[in-house]
C-alpha cells in the first residue's frame, strides 16, 4: 500500500505562493493572469500522473484517474484566492487532493474512479459572486442575474470569462461533471478561531451556516445637539445602538453569530442629532429553525428600540441561504479520520460558505474537514498555519478519502 | 410716551423675506448680494429716524440715535442666514431692535445713546467661522487663523470680503464701536423646543452652554462575520454604541446634553466585525463644572466600554467653549419685562451660540429673550413662529430696553 507524503503538500503550497504572489499576498483573483498561471503550474504537477485532466464548461480544472468503476469520488476546493490573499485559502484543499490522488494512483487502478476539481472562482473577488464554478456545475447559478455582474473597471463578466475560454451561457453545463460523482470530500482551513482555542489542528465540519442578511434603516429627527433637551429627542444612532447590543445578545442566547458591520449616520455631523441611521444586520446559524428565531427576534428588538427612542424602523431584505448540514455517514468517517491523526474528534459548524455547500445542495453526499487558521485570520497575507498541522491535515484527508472509497466500493 | 409697533415688525420681517429669500428658503448668506440687499433695505428702513447709519471695519452696520449721554444701549443680531435658512434667526432681532430705536426716537432725545447693530456674518455658513463680525469687534478673532479659511470654491476670505469694502486685517479694530457701550440686548427665537413644550411665547436665556467636542476612535479586531464566535469578538462598534448610551445617561444625570452624532464604521462591510468605528461626541453644559464631569464621565465611560468589549479608545480633541453666563441684573429686567408681557417668567439656556456671547465675553452686561420656535425647527424654511409670539416678543423687548435704558441712565 502506497503511502501519503505530506511533505510534498507543503512544498507544492509554497512553490505556488512564490509563483502567484507579491509582498502583499497571493493574487491568483479568479480569471487574470496569475490565475491562469496556477491552474497551468496545476497542470504541470498532475503530468506525471495516470490521469487525464480538462476545463469544464464553467472554468473548473478536473483530473481524472479512471477507476473499475465509473462512480466517483471527488476531492476539491479551489486555486483561486481574494486579492492580498492568504496562501492556504484553496489552494490547501486543492493541493492535498492531488497528493491523495498520487497515493491512490499509486496503488494501481481504485475500484471507483478518483477525480480532483479545483473550481473556478470560489472567492467572487472580482464580479461579487461567491462559489461561480461550484454554483454552474451544481445548478444554482442564475446566468440571468449573472449577465449584470461587471468589474471594478466596469467590464461585463460575459466579457472577462470570455477571454479564459467560458462562454457565460454554457457555465451550468458543466454539470454533466456530477453525473457519477459518489462522495464529495473537502479540506479547507478554517478562517476563524475555533479549532486554535481549543488546541486542536483539525475539525470535521458539520455543515455551513444558514444566513439572514437584512438592512436596517431607523428614522428618527435630526436636531440641533445645542438646543434640543434629551427627553425630546428622537435619536436614531441610539435606536441603532441598542439593536446592536441586542442583536449580540440574540446570537448568545441561540448559540450562531450576529454582526452589524456598517453603520451610516446622516447628517452624520457632530452638531447634529442623527435624524436616520442605516445598519447592516448579519445573522448565521447551523440550524434553520434556530436562525429564524434570530432574525425574528433582531426584527422584534429593532423595532422595540426604534420605539423606545421615538423612532420608525424598516427592515429590507438582502441576502439569504438556509443551513446545509452535511452528510452523517462521511461526517462519521471523518470523526474516524481526524481520530487516527490527532487522537480525538472534534465538531464545528463553518461560518464562510464553501464549494462544498454547493456539492451538498445538489444532493451529493459531502463531508468537509476544517485545519487550524493561527489566530483565525484569512483573506490577509498574514493567513497562516503550522506546518505540523498542514501535514496532519493531509494525512486526514487520506484517511478519509480511504472509508470514503471503501463506502463507495460497496455501493 | 411713544408705544412700541410690534406690527411693522412682522411687516418688515415679511418683506425682508419677500426680497430676499427663494421657494428653498432665506438666502441672505453673509458676504453675497443678497445680504447687501438686505443691508441696503435695512439702511433704507431707518432712513425716517434722526440716526446715523454706517458699517464698522468688520462689515457690522450701526444705527446710532444720539442720547445725552454718550454711554450707549445697544441693541442687536444679524440679517444674514444660513443658505436655505428661515425668515426669523437673526432678522427678528435686528428689525425688533429698529422698533425699539423707532419708539424711543418718538420720545425725543434719550438719557443714554441707543444703538442697533447688525452683525456681520453670525451665522459663518461660506467660511465656517461663526460669529465672524460680533468676534472680530469683541477682539476674540484670530485673523492669522482666520486667514487661511476658504470659500467652497477655494476663494480665501480676505478676497470675499475685500469686495464688501472690509480689510481682514482691519477688523478687529471694530473694537472702537463697543467703547461707550453700558449694555447689549439681543432677542432671538429659540431653536428648540423647550418653550413650545412649556407653552411659552418668551423666556429669559440664562447665558449660553459651554461645549466640549471629541473624536472618539474605538479599536477593536476586524473579521469574519461567519467565522468568529461572539465570545471571540473584539467589535469596535458594539463599544461605540456602548458608549453613546451612556453618554445620554450622563447629560440627563447632569442636566446637560450630549450627542454622538456621527458614527463611521471601518472596514464597513455587512460581512466583517467592524474593526474600527470614529464617533463624535458634542457635550454642552451651562455650568463650567457640570461640563467637565460629563467630559471626564463620558471619557471613562467611553474606556470602560472599550475594555468591555475587548477593543482600546483613542479621544482626540476637537473644539471646546466655557459657558458664558448672561448678566444677573439685566436677567432680572428681563424677567420683569416677560411677566409683564405673557403674566410669568422662564428661564432657560441657549445651545446655539450667539452674537450676545462674545458681548458677554468681552464683559458688556448682556442679556438675551428667546421667543419660541414652532416644533423647534431652524435653519430650514419650515422654521416659524406664531405672529402673536412676535408681537410679544417685540413688546417684552422693549420693556427690557425701557429698564436697561434707566438703568444704564441711573450709572
Amino acid at each position: 500500500m502506497a503511502t501519503i507524503d505530506p511533505g510534498s503538500v507543503l512544498a507544492d503550497l509554497r512553490e505556488l505562493a512564490r509563483l502567484t504572489s507579491d509582498e502583499r499576498g497571493a493574487q491568483r483573483v479568479a480569471w487574470t493572469r496569475r490565475w491562469e498561471d496556477a491552474r497551468e503550474w496545476f497542470r504541470e504537477r498532475a503530468s506525471d500522473l495516470p490521469v487525464s485532466e480538462h476545463l469544464d464548461t464553467a472554468g473548473n480544472q478536473w483530473l481524472t484517474l479512471p477507476g473499475t468503476s465509473g462512480r466517483s469520488l471527488l476531492i476539491g476546493s479551489h486555486l483561486d484566492s481574494v486579492p492580498d490573499g492568504g496562501w492556504l485559502d484553496g489552494a490547501l484543499g486543492v493541493l492535498a487532493g492531488l497528493a491523495v490522488l498520487r497515493r491512490i494512483a499509486g496503488e494501481g487502478t481504485p475500484p471507483c474512479t478518483v477525480r480532483v476539481v479545483s473550481w473556478a472562482d470560489e472567492e467572487g473577488a472580482r464580479f461579487g459572486g461567491s462559489l461561480f464554478g461550484s454554483s454552474a456545475a451544481a445548478g444554482t447559478l442564475d446566468v440571468e442575474a449573472a449577465r449584470a455582474w461587471r468589474d471594478a473597471e466596469g467590464r461585463p463578466v460575459a466579457e472577462v470569462v470570455a477571454e479564459h475560454g467560458v462562454v457565460l451561457e454554457q457555465m451550468p453545463e458543466a454539470r454533466v461533471e456530477l453525473e457519477d460523482v459518489a462522495a464529495y470530500l473537502e479540506l479547507h482551513i478554517e478562517q476563524g478561531p475555533v479549532l486554535e482555542e481549543r488546541e486542536l489542528a483539525l475539525g470535521v465540519v458539520e455543515g455551513t451556516f444558514g444566513v439572514e442578511r437584512r438592512l436596517l434603516r431607523f428614522r428618527g429627527q435630526s436636531a440641533h445637539a445645542g438646543s434640543t433637551p434629551m427627553h425630546r429627542r428622537h435619536d436614531a444612532l441610539l435606536a441603532a445602538a441598542r439593536t446592536a447590543l441586542r442583536v449580540r445578545e440574540l446570537a448568545i442566547a441561540e448559540g450562531g453569530v450576529g454582526t452589524t458591520g456598517r453603520v451610516v449616520t446622516s447628517p452624520g455631523i457632530v452638531t447634529a442629532i442623527a435624524g436616520e441611521v442605516e445598519m447592516t444586520l448579519d445573522l448565521r446559524h447551523l440550524d434553520d429553525g434556530a436562525l429564524a428565531r434570530m432574525l425574528e427576534g433582531a426584527v422584534s428588538e429593532a423595532a422595540a428600540a426604534a420605539a423606545e427612542e421615538g423612532c420608525t424602523v424598516e427592515v429590507e431584505p438582502v441576502w439569504g441561504i438556509h443551513p446545509l448540514p452535511f452528510n452523517d455517514t462521511l461526517k462519521g468517517f471523518a470523526d474516524e479520520a481526524v481520530a487516527e491523526v490527532q487522537g480525538e474528534t472534534f465538531r464545528l459548524p463553518s461560518g464562510p460558505l464553501h464549494d462544498a455547500a454547493e456539492m451538498a445542495l445538489y444532493g451529493i453526499p459531502t463531508a468537509m474537514l476544517f485545519c487550524q487558521s493561527l489566530r483565525g485570520l484569512s483573506h490577509t497575507r498574514e493567513e497562516d498555519t503550522r506546518p505540523e498541522h498542514l501535514t496532519m491535515a493531509v494525512q486526514a484527508l487520506d484517511h478519509l478519502a480511504r472509508r470514503t472509497l471503501t463506502w463507495i466500493a460497496a455501493g
